[in-house]
Order: C-alpha cells, then sequence, then structure tokens
C-alpha cells in the first residue's frame, strides 16, 4: 500500500487551532449533540454526561479522555494478506465510490444493477493502485431491497481479496457482515483481533447522530471492527456557510461519535471522518472540488493529527454530469489536497461523477489515473551522486542531447511514470489513431480491464459457506 | 493582483538543498556553460572567469556575487496603473500562453492568424484575474515574419492595458519593443525607471545560451526590462532523466544567465526561469502535468527562495490535443504546484493545449477557471468569533439546515466561490440546458467576452505615435 513520506501541507497556526479547539468545546458543551439511540444515551448518563431528551452536554475532557482509548494507527487485514492495509501515520488506502443509484457507461445514464456492482468490484480488484473496492459501489437496484447487503457482501468477498467496507443500513444488516466476515476469515475472534471492515457511519448534521447508523456503530464498534464517523457537511445547508464554522461542526460531532465507539468497547479502532463540501448559493445544488472544499480538507489532516486520530476524507469528486475538462479539475482539485494532507482513508476515490448520484465507468478510469499520478508524485526525491548526474553532462556536452547517454539508457524504463489514459501523442498520430479524447480511451481501458478480469482464488468450503449463508438470511428476511 | 499569503510547500530538506548547491557548482566550474556572443564571452574574461572557445568556467562565489545584486523584489509598470504589477515576495501574476503556432477553436485545429493573435489579446485584457496577455499568444502566421514583432506589440500595447512582454527573436526586435515601450510611457528614461515589459531568454539547453537569445538579452538588460533566464528542460532530452540533476542544470544555467545581466547592467531586474517537465521515454513525445515535473516545480521554488531570486514557472500545460478530462487535470497538476510553490511569474496560465503547440479559446476559458478557483483557495483562513458561527447553531439547533439562518443570509452572495464555467446542475436541469459539456459551454464564454470586449481608452496622440512608428519601421524591415 502507498506510504505517503513526503511533507504534510499544514496552513492553520496555532493560534487558529486553538481557536478552533475552543469552538467544538462550546458547541459540545452548550449546544449538545443528539443521539436518537437510548443504548447511546444510557451509556453516556453512565458515563456521568448531562442528558436532556436526546441531547447530550459534554464535557469537552471527558471527550478527549474517549479519544485517547482510540488506537491511533491500527490494520486492518483483507483475506489476500498482501492486501491488508494500515489506516493511521503515513498510509493512505484508497476505496472506489460509494453510494451512487445511478450509473453512466459512455453516452447512457441509467439506473444502477447488481451488474454494475459486480464490474465495479471487479475494476476495484484489477487496479493495484485501489486498496478496497469500498462498500456501496452503486445501489443494485434490481435486487429487493431487505437481503440487497447479502448480495453486495458476497460480490465483496468473492469477486476482490481486498478489504472491503461493511453495510450500515441498520443493525441487522451489520450483524450480517460480521458473521459473513467470520465465515471468509475463520471465526468471530480471528476478525476481533484483527479487523477486517472498515463502515461508514454519517452524522445526521447538524449535530444529530440517528437510530439506524447508531445501531450499526453498536454493532461494528462491539466487534472491534473500525467505523469511520463522519460529519455529512454541504456548507450553506448542514453547516454554516464559513470554513471554521464547519471545521469546529466537524470536530464536535465526529469527536462525540468517536467517544460512544469508545465506550461501546474501549479501544476499538476509529476514524475521524470529513465529508465536507459546500451548496451553490444560487440553486442550492452540492458543489465539488471547491476552493473551500480544498481549504477545508488541508485544515482537516492538520486536525486529525492534532488530536492523534487516523482520519478519512477526500476523493476524486466533482458536479458534472459528464468526464469532462470539469471532471478531471474537479477530480484532482480534490484528490491533491488529499495527498497534501496525507489522508489515512480515502473513500470515492475512483468512479464518482454527478455529485455522487453516479458511479461512471469512464471517471473510474481517469480517477486511477490521477490516484497512480499523485501516488508517484509524493515520493521524496533521492539525491545522491547517481541522480545528479555529472557524469551524464560529462558525456554530453553543451547543447547536445540526453536521449542516447548511458545514465539515460539504465534509467528509461523507469525513470518516468507511465501513465494509464493520458496521451502525449501528436496531433497526426492521435488523429491516425482515430482522434479519442480521454473519456474515449477510458471506455477502451475499462472494457480490456473487465474482458481480462481474473477471480482471485478462494477456498471452495468457505465459497460454499458464504453462499449458504447469503441463501438462508435471504429466507428468513422474505425476499 | 493576487497576494499569495498562505504557507510555501516545501519538500527539499537541508541536506538535499546543500547537495544541490554543490551540483550546480561543480556543473558551473567543471563543465562551464557556452555562451555563444562575443560580448558575454568579453564580460565574462574582464570579471576575471576562464573562457576557452565559447564555454565559460565560472568561479561559483563570482555567480553569487552577481545573484546578490538583482533585486530581490520589483515593480512592473503598467499603462492603467490598476494593472501595474509586482513580481517576487508573495505576489503572483499570470499570463497567457506563449508560443503556439497554431489555435484550437471548437473541432478546427488550424495556422494562428493575427486575428487570433488579436482575439486572444482581448480575451487576456477581459479577465481580470491575468495581468498579462503575455508576449507571442499564438503565432500570427499571415503576417510578415520580419515586421511581425512589431504588429504583435502594437496590439498587446492598444488591446489591452496590461503587462506585456518583449519580443525576443533577435537584438532587433527587443529594440523596437523597447523604443514602442519608450513612446507609450514617455520616454526611455521613465521606463528606465520603472520597467514595463517582462522578456523571456530560453536557454539552449543543456548548458548554451545562443547568440540571438543573447542579443535580446544584451538590450533589454541594458534598458532595465527584466528577462526571465529559463533553462528549457525536457528531462530525457536537454536534461539527464532525474529530477535533481534536471535541478542543478536549471540552477547552473539559469544563475550564469543571470550573471550575464547583472555584468551588463548591475541591479538590473531578472527572474530565475523554470521550464521543467519530460518526455515520454518510449515516443520521445513532451509530457506535462506529470509527477515529475510538478515535483520539480515545488522544488524551483524553494530554491529561489533559498537563493533570493524571483522566479517563473508553472502554467496550465497538458499534452492533450482537446480541452477533455486529460486537459482539465494535467492543467491543475502543474497549476495547482504553482499555488503551493508562490510561483511570482506565471507564464502560460491560459489556453495552452497540445504541448504548447496549440492555443485554444476553450482552454483559454477552462484556465481562468482554474485561476481564479486557486486564488481563491490559497487565502488564509479568518477565525474570530462572526466565522465559527456559534449564533448560527443557536439559531437551527440539530438536524436543522443552514440555508435560511440570518448567518448565512448575511453572506451567501459572497461567501463561496462563483464558478465562471464550472456547472453543478442536476441532471434535469443540465438535460434541459441542452447537455452541454464543459468545453462546449467554454465556447459559449469566450465568444461572449469577445463580443462584449471594449478596447481600453489611449491618449490618440500616443496612438498615432505607435503607428507611425511601426509603419515606418515596417518599411524600414522590407516589408
Amino acid at each position: 500500500m502507498f506510504r505517503n513520506s513526503m511533507p504534510r501541507y499544514e496552513v492553520l497556526s496555532a493560534d487558529a487551532m486553538a481557536a478552533l479547539d475552543q469552538g467544538w468545546r462550546r458547541l459540545v458543551s452548550e449546544i449538545g449533540v443528539e443521539f436518537m439511540s437510548d443504548r447511546a444515551l444510557d451509556l453516556f448518563r453512565a458515563a456521568g454526561q448531562r442528558v436532556e431528551d436526546n441531547a447530550v452536554f459534554f464535557d469537552p475532557d471527558f471527550v478527549l479522555e474517549q479519544l485517547a482509548k482510540a488506537p491511533r494507527e491500527f490494520d486492518v487485514a483483507a483475506r489476500n494478506p498482501e492486501h491488508s492495509i494500515h489506516i493511521g501515520g503515513d498510509a493512505m488506502a484508497f476505496g472506489a465510490v460509494y453510494g451512487p443509484p445511478f450509473v453512466r457507461q459512455g453516452e447512457v445514464r441509467r439506473d444502477a444493477t447488481m451488474e454494475d456492482f459486480r464490474a465495479f468490484t471487479k475494476l476495484a480488484q484489477s487496479f493495484p493502485v485501489l486498496d478496497s473496492a469500498g462498500g456501496v459501489i452503486c445501489e443494485p437496484n434490481d435486487t429487493p431491497l431487505d437481503s440487497r447487503h447479502l448480495d453486495m457482501t458476497l460480490a465483496l468477498q468473492t469477486l476482490t481479496d481486498k478489504v472491503y467496507m461493511g453495510n450500515v443500513v441498520s443493525g441487522v444488516n451489520a450483524r450480517d457482515t460480521i458473521e459473513m466476515s467470520a465465515i471468509l476469515f475463520g471465526g468471530r475472534d480471528v476478525i476481533e483481533r484483527t479487523p477486517v471492515t472498515i463502515s461508514l457511519i454519517n452524522c445526521n448534521s447538524p449535530l444529530r447522530w440517528d437510530d439506524r447508523m447508531l445501531e450499526a456503530q453498536f454493532e461494528y464498534s462491539a466487534a472491534n471492527q473500525p467505523v469511520v464517523l463522519t460529519p455529512f457537511l454541504l456548507m450553506g445547508a448542514m453547516s454554516p456557510v464559513t470554513v471554521p464554522a464547519a471545521l469546529v461542526q466537524q470536530m464536535a460531532e465526529a469527536f462525540t461519535g468517536i467517544a460512544l465507539s469508545q465506550l461501546i468497547r474501549p479501544g476499538c479502532p476509529v476514524i475521524f471522518g470529513s465529508f465536507l463540501s459546500n451548496i451553490n448559493m444560487q440553486s442550492g445544488s452540492p458543489t465539488f472540488g471547491t476552493p473551500e472544499s480544498g481549504l477545508g480538507l488541508l485544515c482537516t489532516g492538520q486536525i486529525a493529527r492534532h488530536f492523534g486520530l487516523p482520519f478519512r476524507s477526500g476523493g476524486a469528486m466533482t458536479s458534472s454530469q459528464v468526464p469532462d475538462a470539469q471532471a478531471g479539475y474537479e477530480a484532482l482539485m480534490t484528490m491533491l489536497p488529499t495527498f497534501l494532507a496525507g489522508t489515512n482513508w480515502v473513500m470515492h476515490a475512483a468512479g464518482w461523477l454527478d455529485g455522487g448520484l453516479v458511479a461512471s465507468y469512464e471517471k473510474f478510469v481517469i480517477d486511477v489515473e490521477l490516484v497512480q499520478m499523485l501516488q508517484a508524485q509524493f515520493k521524496p526525491l533521492e539525491i545522491d551522486e547517481a541522480s545528479l548526474a555529472f557524469d551524464a553532462h560529462q558525456e554530453v556536452g553543451h547543447g547536445g542531447h540526453f536521449l542516447g547517454a548511458a545514465h539515460t539508457m539504465e534509467r528509461f524504463r523507469t525513470c518516468f511514470y507511465r501513465p494509464l489514459l493520458s496521451s502525449s501523442d501528436n496531433y497526426e498520430r492521435w488523429m491516425r489513431g482515430g482522434g479519442v479524447d480521454a473519456a474515449g480511451r477510458a471506455t477502451k481501458i475499462y472494457q480490456q480491464r473487465l474482458a481480462e478480469y481474473e477471480r482471485p482464488p478462494l477456498d471452495d468450503a468457505v465459497r460454499a459457506e458464504l453462499e449458504d449463508y447469503v441463501q438462508r438470511r435471504r429466507k428468513e428476511l422474505g425476499d
């Protein structure tokens, strides 16, 4: 997996950090945070926090005591050990887009299906730069709602051998994910020792954690599976329009969600989540890849490090409807800050289009190219006698060229990043090749990847047990 | 003009900087740098440097003494004082693409004409985010070669009231630019007091400065007009394939070019230039927006600051043939590091396509959007009671929304960057609008800007004098 050993780009002064620190303390103690779950309220009450109706008014120092119990870094195992990942420190892990109900394939935009879900899962498996297919890579609208999570989890477990995300629609779904994970990895004790899933718990911002998400959180935290406590902030709608206000709200929400996990199971792994962008104040539409979201991302990383928490943020977001120039630059407007901030867990790293409503086959390939390029860029320079190449200058002299120099010949295969998608063909050559733009070339690439896909090996008995489980549970759920 | 008061992103350790420092010293003293000009060689010889044939073998400390004479920062006046710029420090100035022989307009790629030159100049005037139309915004191939520089300079002087670049094809062209500038600004003494042009002197890398460029440099430096001494490095062709080698070569070339300017006129303004990318080692094509060039850019900024020099780098480069997703992400792969490095003089900031062979109308608009977005992003957060918005939370409460909150209503017009080009329309609205992608929307934007263009006012007598000069010189040059 990728380790980002370049410096972090930090933009908050010590004074700014102190002001933000005061901000979240004031929010959690004076406005409080709502938890729509009696179990959660009971835990907080028992821990000495003031509870009124569903609102918990926190002692900020109590919250920090809970945060201190969470591990700063941890491992998540994949069934192929080569694909296991580390969360925290300088490690960065990348998962595909999460949640779109629609897909775009060339000129066609339509409802996503289970076949799409499987196809995207295969694509995620086929690109080494992705550490995970994610979870809800698209919504398989042609499968029954109650048992859909079983089909999705089975696909993630069998079509990839990478880390996958857990279903969070309800506590029931979470339990099924945990059961199936126990089957795949050889028992609940095994997955409690080293977690094998990551699950996304979104806040119903502002300052409210909803019951269904909390039910899932209870299951995952109890099973020692990491949850990403994520304030869902589109500034102007779910948070005030100013970045500092969004940051303190994000801290208040994420920190209190994390505190809950530490009450459920002290020491269980958590990830400080961030999903931070803004709306277009003229139309109310969500916007992505904006200056404000990029700035917020840089601050989020610095805040997470300040509090010793691994964090999730970033991705390849765009508001564009098609994989055009806007999709390219907006994706990078988020993805480059994602690297500058050293984001540990990067959801939506491939395939996001149309504000997250669409999983795009072409955009998937574009985004993989971006992640690959940035992984190549975020490597410290090696400066030594060989890389300074004095001998090459002695060989080439003034006004010459280095194409045939010995220094070049020894390195030409690996010296530069080799693109997956980008073309540097000159005009004549590009026209001879059909004059195909990046989106058109992406079509060919994903089709070829799917054609060449090979299912990673899996023990037949385990596969059968998983399939039995799905069949049994599907019946029990009435589908 | 824009001031970048965000932190710089620096990736070189002190040890790395020391190794690079040793590297350029070794190059200039042991390999030497060629100057294809007797005047230059005479100056270096008189200053005590060893000269053999055209190669000068430098005492590195002598080079540093010359660098120390160059101003760290300086002003460049525009004929509209509101458009005057500062070069150095935290100031960043942006000019359009420079040099393309072709243009692309929608689906059409063709030879550039004088009419294109004028149209791009008008576009540069119409976008406040651009500080300059640059110089050779495209090559007007339908005008006679000998007198073309007169038409271009006249267009830059009359169709914009911003800073413009000087012609560098020859000493004769440079003299004409200086004469015309003296007419526009009221005398040679005036422009010698505060410079009014910036001129690009490219190195014939590796390690050779050619005669025609040096002739132009002699004219501009003598007239106290800033020159950008720019190593032209496509790694693998004009420099070794390793970034550290490219960096030390860049230092050796730029530093010795700057030393020459300081011998021509001590204290004259100079800019440390960088044009640093790489070739595709499989095809030999130049590539842009690459990981290696982004890393080189970040290092270049740090080096320039280390030696107290204002610097030029970056832009909106791409190898793409069309304004597609690749054009979008490659442009930003260079433009975002351009801001992270705090580049003082940014050429190629709008319109670059096809490795710089094409000036694209659509890409021009895309790039203006990128510069606007980044100028919005690179502003430090203001953190105070108002921006922390505690009152908004008191008003909205848990699970509410901020759309109608007083805090929002007071700020909704200016709180977020408002895009020029990017669309956040939802699918239905976007389809009703014709389903037009970013390139298609860019067409409408540049056409509207040209339709609405107004020529900035200019004294009739000055205009007449400039036109007389052009007419007279055209005759003298035999066109």
